[in-house]
Order: structure tokens, then C-alpha cells, then sequence
């Protein structure tokens, strides 16, 4: 029998020396009675084996079925393996990731549609240099009206969605070789809907039966979100809000204000939040916070949705998903506005132990309990207002007597868009490409995604950029991972002491820091969009580049579809826990080392942060080495 | 705690009675050691509670988490309640075969595509009549060149597919009240594509978190399937096949011969599957046959592959999906040819007890150990050739002092278009709706669906039909519910001895059985649009119609997608099994009851195919009072 469970689970509040802003919080919440995601796994430990595995289906009536090997459950009823059990859970999995990138994307699509054509007053093309130089991209007409050019850009990006379009207009970015790789193995994403809806089918009782199929599939998927939504999302978000340029602001609990209405906007998607930034800027909103007792409005920002404002308008951070709960728990802040993904429907019930409001605003995420404004781009300045309102109303009933901020914000520096970093450069890769030449920068790793109440709060991420610039290995940041990587201090120039002796020189040489925050989860697109960059102005493939990716604390299908396309691309991915594969050896294998021989890049599962270090610096190594360079 | 399992669950072969050709061959098996679905799922008995009931989720690596209320888990990590938890699986299922269904449509769109575009010579319109007419009925231009035509009408079916199209073509075909009651509930399909994307974006952790909402965009997604993917596959398969017109054919497993080469059809679509009819009829490939020893080449079909080729073609039917396993128990299989959906990944395995030859034809269907050809539009000429030729071969193999074809065929009557049956009526629907208005025909009800090894094979389909004509209420019936009704006798003239006396006296007049198979599992979108028809002619909405759907077999997540998209089109429907949702009373009671305040219909859920007969005799009867008919 396949041995389940051969990395360490236990909730990380077992361990006893993390007493930092998370640890503190979790024991407040937990004196007052409020339950938040430790406690709700701690009452879910242990959790099913069988599920764990990727063992369980449910697809079908005539199970549910629990493949178990050596109990004589070798076979679901139609016949399925483990394998083909495995298979079908990942690829749902990852579909279930892809379509939620790629269903943000589409909403931007549809803004800028409607800023084309004229419907909506809110918002704008604030970079019309980003508009044309992607219409030039794309062969669209750049000349004449910047909304003509709006409408033609939203009309090619919306054919990335159809099964009978071009194809995905970002394909372009990529090397030829990488390009002819994804047609040889039948994994060039074809439409950005397309794919996870194929997945769905082929996972249907009786259709796919082939786990590697399957498989080769799951990347396809990921890539019509890597090249397909996810970038969508990124691209269009520029141009509407502005291209991000490097500026400072600050993370942590500490950037709730005592004397403030505090408003947390959380989940991923900039189109309702900057609207809500601009309304509490409005006079009038910020007379009745005055007459409410405030001294303003603090906007702060959550999860991605406030990566998303840190990159552009460098409002603060107030921390990633698995603060959200905590947040509420200083009681100071008043409401909470969220969009989609990653709001654990427990923020509704956090809530309520609080004066907090929880409002939501999109038509694809209802919360029972919540305030609920549903914005469109027609009614979105009008209800930001409302919103905001809201909050300030909320301000009236806040006890300041418990009110409880236990920490100072730290600074960081934000704003690493491609562009930035390209102007940085003075226009080109090339002087990255030379730092990688001589060693100075002996490569570069993306640590993305999420958090994970199964592993110690933040340890992950900041351990592992540690361990990477003590070795020449500059590190980009994104997501959920940016507020640890602040709050240790790698965000400011002055993290450069962290670095080994080479990259250190170079970064105080620039005043960056060891670590660049490149934005939100779908902007991964913008580090897998480098790396095409630097590996066309190198002339290899992408599975070349002394680069890898990360995901050390990760917990969602996002995550594994952001992982699954980096790997597609060619880029190596550390993980800090499984996906539930490991109930198929066949898979776990093809996972963990065969597909090198497939896409030229695998995944790395290690839960141990320092010893990650360590395998992903000998993988850079290796690639260097190949590369002419040395190690 | 919420009580699980409410339904009887036993494996339907511990009913000692049922000893028909299903039950001989499941014994033949055993005997031989070839394992089949009913054993696996003995062997799979008891089932998991929780997943059973819903309650399981491993959409993140938070978890996975087993809700399960009473025993201190009331919630996942990330918060989702039971109602939650079971909504998003649910929503997840019916996306499942909503994909299933839209992703064959589509393969449709692209055979009509290329046919337009003068790209394959194997496909043609075989009904040009029925071309015109529903590029006439969607507004395009219907005169001029027939591959124009064809291109048009592709191109405006392919938009269904897109998000930024016109909307789904043929929503015209309902009555508006149907049509503004969706738009009130938001539910209106916007893409076929789009409304399985959304619900796996708005199942992803943190998105949808109302399960009602969920809920309604589940129905959302089963209408894209029903009023979109399945119809779209319908109506092209026509355009492309030729509409099905009444014809006499057979079926149960003595459709085999003994004397020929006997290859069997599998899977769901027609596009390979009329290609192998051809090439059976080739005279080269003929002569190879009786070179081996055969008098012939016998093609029959299985499933809904099977269901398409009786329909327009007369061919006969071995089977259903769950047959499938045991036609090669009778040694007299040479070849299962096979496209996708319901094929059990058990077949290969079993073939390979026998001279079987497995034969993969689809992209997205691959099968380990099978004989693998890749169909295209351009090549299936030449590859259904060689298809049959692998199965010529084959016959040199087998065995003949094996072979048991334990029964002589039934003869049935098949190809029940709407066309058809308007045909029959004098081109209009009055005649059906006078003979509804006086009571000869008192309703209709459409039995649909699979087979399922927990409950004894056909005798739910059957005992319910039997319970039906007897109360004067005509059944329409497709998909794996087909062969039962033959099987018993149903599916001609002869079994109008079963109706009612006033519904006898009108079938014995017109000459046709008191069952009529209106085709494959898509083909349930003809039934969809002929209670449309009959609503617009009366001047009702659907769900003022005396009708009803049954499922009383199903298994699958296309069932579920077909099933709801009845219910949300206004169509009251029956399942013989509850589908996992019981951990859940919210989403229970929805289902069973508060649909009805919000679609004018729900399901039933009843095992008793006797109690199901009352129970949908007492929902036409309300229906027909309601119009102010006789009871």
C-alpha cells in the first residue's frame, strides 16, 4: 500500500516560539471566541487520508469511490486507478485555478470594452503608452482615438475567450522553441475558456482515461491562464490604472489607524477598489467621517486586491489572506470590501463579533450576512460612495477602549512592473542578462502565492528569499508572499545586507532591494512575460534561464495553476507542500522529476525552507553551468 | 446530525430475480474472472458517508476537509458550512456535464466549420432543408451557395461559444415569459463556455460563498448545456447526418452475429462513428472480412454513439453503457470503437480477456492499451478504413466455440425528430395539443438517462414507463434509457397494449408505440424545444405544460446538467437517485421543493419506479387542471 502523508502536518500554531503579529492576534481571537482558520483546522485534524491522496471521487452516482490500493479498492466502479483518480482530482484542480485567473481577466476585458465604447464615466485609460505599444504588439491600428483603440485592443483580448478566434494574442511573447515544444506535445492553449472546459469534459466518467493525458492537459489549462487570463488581467489593469512604477508605502497590522475609518479591501481585483479609493478622497464623504469622529479614511488593502492598489497607488498593506480574519480582530476596522477570491466565508461571521461591516461587490461572489453592493462599470463611482458610507456609519459604533494595533507598519518599496524594471535598465534586458554573465546576479526566483495555516505563518517565504540572496539569487515577489517579505524587511533598499557580497554591491549600486515586489497573483504573468524577455534577447528556450519559481506556503488551485504554468513554461517550481497527487507514484514522479524530460522544468516538493534553498540554488547551479557560466 | 443515506443503496445484483440477458452475462463473467462495474462496486460498498452526502471538499490544501455538523466540524478551514460545501460540489457536478455536453456541440460547430470552409470531404449537409431553415430562423442570409450556408451558420453557432458574442442563438426558441423570468434570476446562459468557467471561478475558495446563489448559477450552466452545447449538437449532427425519420431496427445483445465481423460503437458522438458505418460498406474492406472468414461486417452501437447511429441510420443497439463491459463476455466482439464520455476505462481491461480490439478515436479521450487512431475532419475517411480493419483482423482471433449471444433481438421503432413527429401531426403542434386538451394523451414525459449498477438494470425505466402510458400519458425516451424500453417492448406499435384505453386508441390510430425514442443523451435539447413549441402554441409558459422528466437510472454529471436544465427550463423532473446533496437539507429542500417557487418546477426523488408513476401522474394532473382540462 502507497504510504500517505510523508510531509509533516500539524497546524502551525503548535509551534511555540511564533509570537509575532499573527501569533498574537490568534490568541486574541481565541480569549474573545472568535474562531478563525487555526482553530478550524485544528477541529479538521486529522484530515482524510483518501482525499489527501487525490484517492476520492465523487464525479459521478454511481460512487463516491475510494481508491485503496491493498484493500482490495483497487478500482473505482467505472475502473479508475489510483492514477487515473489522481489525474482527474489534479486536473479539476487546476482548472478550477485556471478558470478563476482567467474569469478576472475577462472582467477587465470587459471594462476596457466599455471604456471603448463609451459606457462607463468611471473609468479610464490612464496609460495610453501601454495601450499603444500593446496595440503595435498585437498588429492592431495605433493610430487615431485612444477609445477606437480601447475598443480594438478589448475585441482581441475578448477572441483569447472563444474556441474560434486568432488564439491567444500573448503567444507572440514566447521563444520559437518553446512555442514548437507546447505544438509537439498538443498543449498550446487554444482559448482561455476553452481548456478548463475540455478539462471538465475530459474528466467526465469515461472520457480522458490516459493520467498522463490528462496530465499534459492540466498544463494546457494553465497556460490559457499563465498566457491567457492571467495576463489579460495584468495588461488591461495597467492601461485602466496605470503601469506600476517603484514607490514606497508600508505592511502590516499597523497601517490600521486608531483615529481613522479603516476600510480593508480584499480579494483580486482592482476594478472595484480603485473606485472606492477615490471616493474616500471625496469632500463630502470625508466631512462625514469628520463628523463621525474620524480624522479620514484609511484605505488598506488585503490579500491581492491590495496588491493590487500597493503596486499603483501604494496604498498600504494590512496583510495577506490568512490575516484577513485577524485584522477584524484589533477592532478598529470598520469595514471590510471585498470582490472575489480567497475571502474565507468566515470574514461574515468574524464580522459580526465586531462592529466591522463585510460588503461585497461582485455579481460571481455572494457572502450570506454581507452588505451587498453589486458594482458594474456604470453604477461603480455611485456605489464606491455608498460603500465607503458605509464604513464611515460603522466608525459610530467602534469601542476605541478595544481597539488593539500591536505593531508599528514597516516601509517597504513597491511598484516592480516589467516597465519599471526595464527603464531601470536603461531600456533593455541586457544589463540584467550581463549581472547574470558575471555572476553578480546568479539568477532569480519568483516566491509567489498564498499562506497556509498548515505551515508557520510567513516563516516559509522569508526563510527561503533569505536563503536565496545570501547566494547571489535576486528574488520577485508577488502575492500573498509580499507582506512577509516586508515585514522581515527585504522590501527596502536596506535589505540588500541580507545578500551575498556580489548581488549586495549591485543592489545598493541601484537602492533596490533584495527582493522586488512585481505585484498580485495574476501578475505572475508579468515574471513568466520576463523571463520570455530575457531568454529571446539570450536566444534560448526559457528552460535555459538560471531562474525558478517558488510557492512555499501555498494553499489554492490558483496557486497550483500558477505552478503548473511556470513549470509549462519552463521554469522550475519549488512547492512547500504537495498537491493531493501523492495517492499516484506515477504522477508524483511525472510531477517531481518527468517532466524535465517533457517541458524541461519540474516541481520540487520541500517543506523545509532552508534545505529548498539549497536544491533550487544547485538547480540555478546547473543551469548556469549549461549555460557557459559559472556555477 | 443530518441523517445520511436516506435511499436504499444495495448493489443491484443481490436481486435473485433478475436473472434477464444483464444478469446472465454478469454471471458469465464471474464465471470467466472478468471483473465488471457490478462487482467493483460491491467491492466499493459501503461507500464514503460524506462524500456521498456532499460534505467533502479538497478544492484547497487547506484541506481537505469532511464537513460534518455534530461531531465538531461544522466548517472547513476556510469556513464553508454544509450547505456551502455541498453547493459547490454540486455546482461543480452539473458544470462537469454541462462541459461534457458543450464540448461535443462544439466538435460539431468545427466538422460544419470545415465543411464551410471546404477543408474535409468525408463530412457533408445532408439536410439542406433543415440548413435553411435554422439559418433562416437565426436571421442569417439563407439564400446563395449551401457551403456558405454551412459557414454562416458555424460561425453564428461558433459565437454561442464566446463571451463577447450576440448570445446564445437559439434562447429565441423559447416563450418570453420563460425568457424574462430567466433575466429576473440572472440565470440566462451569456456563453456556453462561459457559465462552466464561472462556476468553477466562483467554487474556488473565497468567491461564491451564498449557496442559493450557487445554486441558481448551476442552473445558469445547465442552461448553456441545454439550450446551447447539447442543442448545438442536435441541431448540426442533423444538419450534417440527416434528421432522423421514423424507421424499424433492433436491439438487446442478439444484434451480435455469429457469422460476421461484429464492431461496436461507443461514446456520444457521430461524427467518427458514421464514418465507420462507411467504411464497413466498403468493398475492398468487405472482401478482407469474408477473406477472414466472416460472412459480413455487423456494426451495432452502444450508449448514445449508438443512439445517434439508430436514429438517422436503423443501426442496432447492443447496449447501454452499462452492457458495455458484457457484450465482449459474449466472445463475438471484434472491435469497440470508441469517442468519449461513459466509457468505462475498464473496457481495455476486458477486452484484453478476449480478441477484443479497444480502438480510441478522440483527442481528448485516450485510453492505455487501446489501438489509438486520432480522428480529424480530414482524415476520418482513411482512419475509419483502417479502424475496421483492425477489427477484421481481429476476427481471425476469435474463438467461435465461445461465443454466447444469449438472446434473440427485439425489434424496435426509432427516429422520433421533433421533424418527425411534427411531420406525423400535419406540420403543426395542434393535433398533439387537442388530443392534450380532450385527454386522450393526458401528457408526455421524457425518460432519459443512464444506467446505474446500485439499482436493477432497466426495470426503473421500464416499470415507470409501464406506469405511465397505462395513465394515458405518453412517453418520449433517449439515451441509455433506449434499450430498456425496447428490451421491454415498448418501443413499437404493438406495445400500445400497455396504454391506457384512450391513449391506445390514439397510437393504435397512428400506428406508433406508446414510447418514442427521440434519441441520444444531447438530443434531450429536442425535447426541451418541443415543450417550447407546444407552450408557445398553447400561450403558456413551459411550466404550464402536463409534462415531466425522469431520470430514473442515472449515474452521471451529464444527467445532472440535463436534469436541471429541464427543471430551470420549467420541466418537473423525477430522478430514481438523489444526487450528493443530502448533507445538505438547504440545498435539499431547494431542490425538492423551492425550485418550484422560483422556476414553476423541481425534482422529485424517488427510487420506487411505482410510487415515481403516482407521484408525476399527480404532477400532470395538477398541470392539466391548472389549464383548466380535465384532471
Amino acid at each position: 500500500m502507497y504510504e500517505f502523508q510523508t510531509y509533516e502536518q500539524k497546524t502551525s500554531t503548535e509551534c511555540s516560539e511564533w509570537k509575532d503579529e499573527t501569533g498574537y492576534m490568534i490568541d486574541k481571537a481565541r480569549q474573545r471566541g472568535v474562531q478563525t482558520a487555526w482553530d478550524r483546522l485544528e477541529k479538521q485534524t486529522p484530515q482524510c487520508n483518501v482525499c489527501d491522496a487525490g484517492l476520492s471521487c465523487a464525479k459521478c452516482v454511481m460512487g463516491p469511490c475510494r481508491i485503496i490500493p491493498g484493500l482490495d479498492r483497487e478500482r473505482g466502479v467505472c475502473g479508475a486507478d489510483a492514477d487515473l483518480t489522481v489525474a482527474r482530482n489534479f486536473g479539476r484542480f487546476v482548472a478550477g485555478g485556471s478558470a478563476a485567473h482567467s474569469d478576472h481577466g475577462r472582467d477587465l476585458v470587459e471594462v476596457l470594452l466599455e471604456i471603448g465604447e463609451g459606457k462607463t464615466d468611471a473609468y479610464e485609460i490612464r496609460d495610453e503608452e501601454k495601450l499603444r505599444r500593446l496595440a503595435s504588439e498585437l498588429g492592431l491600428k495605433v493610430n487615431g482615438d485612444i477609445k477606437a483603440l480601447a475598443l480594438a485592443l478589448a475585441r482581441r483580448l475578448g477572441e483569447d475567450f472563444s474556441t474560434f478566434g486568432p488564439g491567444l494574442a500573448f503567444l507572440g511573447r514566447l521563444p520559437q522553441k518553446r512555442l514548437a515544444l507546447w505544438e509537439k506535445l498538443s498543449i498550446t492553449p487554444r482559448g482561455i475558456d476553452r481548456e478548463p472546459v475540455e478539462m471538465l469534459h475530459r474528466t467526465h466518467m469515461g472520457v480522458d482515461c490516459d493520467p498522463i493525458s490528462l496530465c499534459l492537459h492540466a498544463a494546457r489549462v494553465s497556460l490559457a491562464d499563465g498566457w491567457g487570463g492571467s495576463m489579460c488581467g495584468t495588461e488591461i489593469s495597467d492601461i485602466i490604472f496605470g503601469t506600476p512604477k517603484p514607490g514606497k508605502t508600508k505592511v502590516n497590522l499597523g497601517v490600521l489607524k486608531k483615529d481613522m475609518v479603516n476600510i480593508l479591501v480584499h480579494g483580486h481585483s482592482p476594478v472595484v477598489s480603485e473606485m472606492i479609493l477615490l471616493a474616500a478622497q471625496d469632500q463630502e464623504i470625508l466631512a462625514a467621517a469628520k463628523q463621525a469622529g474620524a480624522s479620514g479614511i484609511n484605505i488598506a488593502g488585503l490579500c491581492c486586491t491590495g496588491n493590487e492598489l500597493l503596486m499603483r497607488k501604494g496604498i498600504p498593506l494590512a496583510g495577506n489572506h490568512m490575516m484577513t480574519e485577524l485584522t477584524m480582530v484589533t477592532g478598529a476596522v470598520e469595514a471590510i470590501i471585498a470582490d472575489y477570491q480567497c475571502i474565507m466565508p468566515s470574514l461574515v461571521t468574524v464580522a459580526s463579533c465586531y462592529h466591522t461591516k463585510f460588503i461585497s461587490t461582485s455579481d460571481k461572489g455572494h457572502f450570506p450576512g454581507a452588505v451587498r453592493f453589486h458594482f458594474t462599470p456604470q453604477n461603480a463611482r455611485e456605489l464606491a460612495g455608498k460603500a465607503v458610507m458605509v464604513a464611515v456609519e460603522a466608525f459610530k459604533n467602534r469601542d476605541q477602549s478595544k481597539v488593539d494595533i500591536p505593531v508599528e507598519p514597516v516601509e517597504i518599496l513597491s511598484g516592480f512592473s516589467n516597465e519599471a524594471i526595464l527603464d531601470a535598465l536603461g531600456g533593455t534586458p541586457d544589463p540584467l542578462i550581463d549581472a547574470i554573465k558575471a555572476g553578480t546576479v546568479r539568477g532569480a526566483v519568483g516566491i509567489v502565492g498564498c499562506n497556509n495555516p498548515k505551515l508557520k505563518q510567513d516563516y516559509h517565504h522569508v526563510t527561503l528569499a533569505k536563503e536565496l540572496i545570501k547566494r547571489d539569487i535576486l528574488v520577485l515577489v508577488t502575492g500573498c508572499a509580499t507582506s512577509a517579505m516586508g515585514k522581515a524587511g527585504l522590501l527596502v533598499p536596506e535589505g540588500a545586507s541580507f545578500a551575498g557580497e556580489k548581488l549586495k554591491g549591485l543592489l545598493n549600486a541601484l537602492g533596490i532591494p533584495p527582493v522586488l515586489h512585481v505585484g498580485s497573483c495574476v501578475d505572475n504573468s508579468r515574471i513568466i512575460h520576463l523571463c520570455a524577455l530575457l531568454a529571446k534577447a539570450i536566444g534560448v528556450d526559457i528552460d535555459a534561464l538560471p531562474v525558478a519559481a517558488s510557492a512555499p506556503e501555498w494553499y489554492s488551485e490558483k496557486a497550483a495553476a500558477i505552478g503548473l504554468y511556470a513549470v509549462a513554461t519552463g521554469i522550475t517550481t519549488h512547492l512547500g507542500l504537495p498537491p493531493m497527487i501523492l495517492g499516484s507514484p506515477t504522477i508524483t514522479n511525472l510531477a517531481v522529476s518527468g517532466l524535465n524530460s517533457v517541458v524541461g522544468a519540474a516541481f520540487m516538493v520541500e517543506p523545509d525552507p532552508i534545505k529548498a534553498g539549497a536544491l533550487i540554488d544547485a538547480h540555478i547551479s546547473s543551469k548556469r553551468v549549461a549555460l557557459g557560466l559559472s556555477a
